[in-house]
């Protein structure tokens, strides 16, 4: 499902909505968390530790860290990552930052939930290549430390449902709040430069805000107007035939039609939240633009048909910059050991 | 260089000897800090965030944590390791766990210092794939926050010196102290079972003990007959024509002899640390060899051309698991971020 987002942004444009309906928010002190996968401590240092477990891989050469890198911008720098066996994924990695606060996931929106999500990469052959949930289940169940703690964690123990759970409930604590935008949103006046504010205005005006709104600047979280499940999505590009669709091939991946093969779906992606996106260079689906100041450019041209003058670029890009939130610290969580054998016998050669 | 470990055990074991000349020492609360790299508090922080940077790789794939797992063993559990484009290493990756503790470094201690081995690594096609130490420094460099760390700790600033210095210093706070046999050797009679006991006896009986002593079960330690960059080699396999030989292909590989091309370093390897062996599976310079208790009877046969009783090889297995010490709680480093454009442009599709 879709929005027009023309309507969608007169209705939170309106001036009759309350405050709660402005078009942008700062990222709340809690994503939504799904009735069936409430968070505790444990499971959420238990999630973390899957989250750095290199046997989650076939191979046991990836964890979800070395793509997603907490360390970093939850994303990997690369236009397109590299999973098991050296093999290419065919679009860029997303950073799981914030994504808590995403209705569906993937550049083409085909998962629902961070779990499905995260199963969806253990089996991929191009992420994880684990052959089925079976084998997840048998990787993690052979360790005891694991064991242990699923048992007092899950009633059912150890399961292939259980570790996405897990993992899904870790990566629901990872937020980024209080970013200068956020600062400035909740009143702090000085919390971002002039260019800023001139790039803040420039982005209304230009229209970049009738996709990238509300908390995620990606357009509906879930409970405002889509559920979760439900996707918010755009054509990209808009306008075709634009010099930089041939120069960064931007039309070569039909997005959701792929997923659907619905002639409706040509060319629709998930609109992509814009939070730390001067940390997640290169940018678009296929990473094919590696500086922001372009990408704006880009993006300017393709969806809404306008040139922007250096000094918007500018601007715009020093607005963007003020989305870069407060990373947490974190813990590097201990991983419990397969004592005296080897957890991947048979992939390690 | 290399000792006929039989005079330096004899000479070890010599009841004139000092207690500190004590076959087995527990790991002591410092490593051995080089002259012209001594630890600062800055310097390791900056190390641990290089050693979690895949930027430090070709392609922005990998990190040195990636393969040396700090959350694990150390390790990648593998038994050949996966470098960048999908490169396999000729030989097993070694733990960096108590690495400090040795005089030399590789399999076949190509490298004096844990300095030479980084820089090594880095610029090895199939580990890190960085052409020359130039590119690794201009990564670095064009990177505000490590070029701020840099200038502050280092007076010559960013340097593809600096930074194997900065991650050697991180490397040296990597040690598991208190292992149950650490405790044991400390007078804590009841810190290993009696099986572990049975098996410590077994273990300088069979003369196990012969090459794996001292601090790190893996010879000498810089200071102590050996100094920094001499190395402590054995023979492997030492008895040949055994079915293991064959099983395993023990042979296949000659050790420092491709490094030298020395006939008389034919089949010679260093020897390897025993700590944290219970975690490090698989066995062997090729890692053929996937559960330590095969291991054990392996080395008996090809060593030391005896066959163990199962109950002797039950025994070796639990002292051996007596050796896991204790690890450092770790926090995971923030990464200093390049703003709004690639790091590894021209190496990501």
């Amino acid at each position: 499902m879709f929005y027009k987002t023309s309507l969608l942004l007169a209705a939170l444009l309106c001036s009759s909505v309350s405050s709660a309906m402005e078009p942008f928010q700062p990222l709340p002190a809690e994503p939504p968390i799904p009735r069936d996968n409430p968070q505790s401590v444990a499971k959420i240092a238990l999630g973390k530790q899957l989250f750095f477990d290199t046997r989650l891989s076939i191979t046991g050469t990836h964890a979800c860290n070395h793509c997603h890198t907490v360390a970093g911008s939850g994303s990997d720098g690369r236009a397109l990552p590299v999973g098991v066996y050296g093999r290419k994924g065919q679009r860029s990695t997303l950073t799981l930052w914030n994504a808590a606060y995403h209705t569906v996931y993937n550049w083409d929106g085909a998962m629902p939930t961070l779990e499905a999500q995260f199963k969806n990469h253990l089996l991929d052959p191009n992420v994880m290549g684990m052959p089925d949930g079976e084998s997840v289940k048998a990787r993690i169940a052979a360790i005891g430390g694991y064991q242990k703690q699923f048992t007092e964690i899950f009633s059912d123990g150890v399961s292939f449902e259980n570790i996405a759970k897990a993992v899904s409930s870790y990566l629901r604590t990872l937020s980024t709040p209080n970013s200068p935008f956020d600062r400035f949103l909740r009143g702090e006046k000085t919390a971002i430069s002039a260019a800023a504010k001139r790039g803040y205005k420039a982005f209304i005006e230009v229209e970049c805000a009738a996709c990238h709104f509300w908390v995620n600047l990606a357009g509906p979280t879930p409970g405002l107007a889509l559920q979760q499940g439900e996707g918010f999505y755009e054509l990209f590009p808009n306008h075709e035939g634009s010099d930089y669709e041939s120069r960064y091939r931007l039309a070569d991946d039909q997005g959701r039609y792929h997923l659907t093969l619905s002639a409706g779906d040509r060319r629709l992606w998930r609109v992509p939240s814009l939070r730390n996106i001067a940390l997640t260079a290169p940018y678009f689906h296929n990473g094919a633009v590696k500086r922001l100041d372009e990408a704006v450019r880009v993006m300017a041209k393709t969806q809404l048909k306008k040139e922007l003058s250096e000094q918007q670029v500018t601007d715009i890009v020093a607005f963007l910059n003020t989305l870069t939130g407060e990373f947490p610290k974190q813990d590097l969580p201990r991983l419990p050991g397969l004592l005296n054998r080897t957890a991947v016998a048979g992939h390690d050669e």
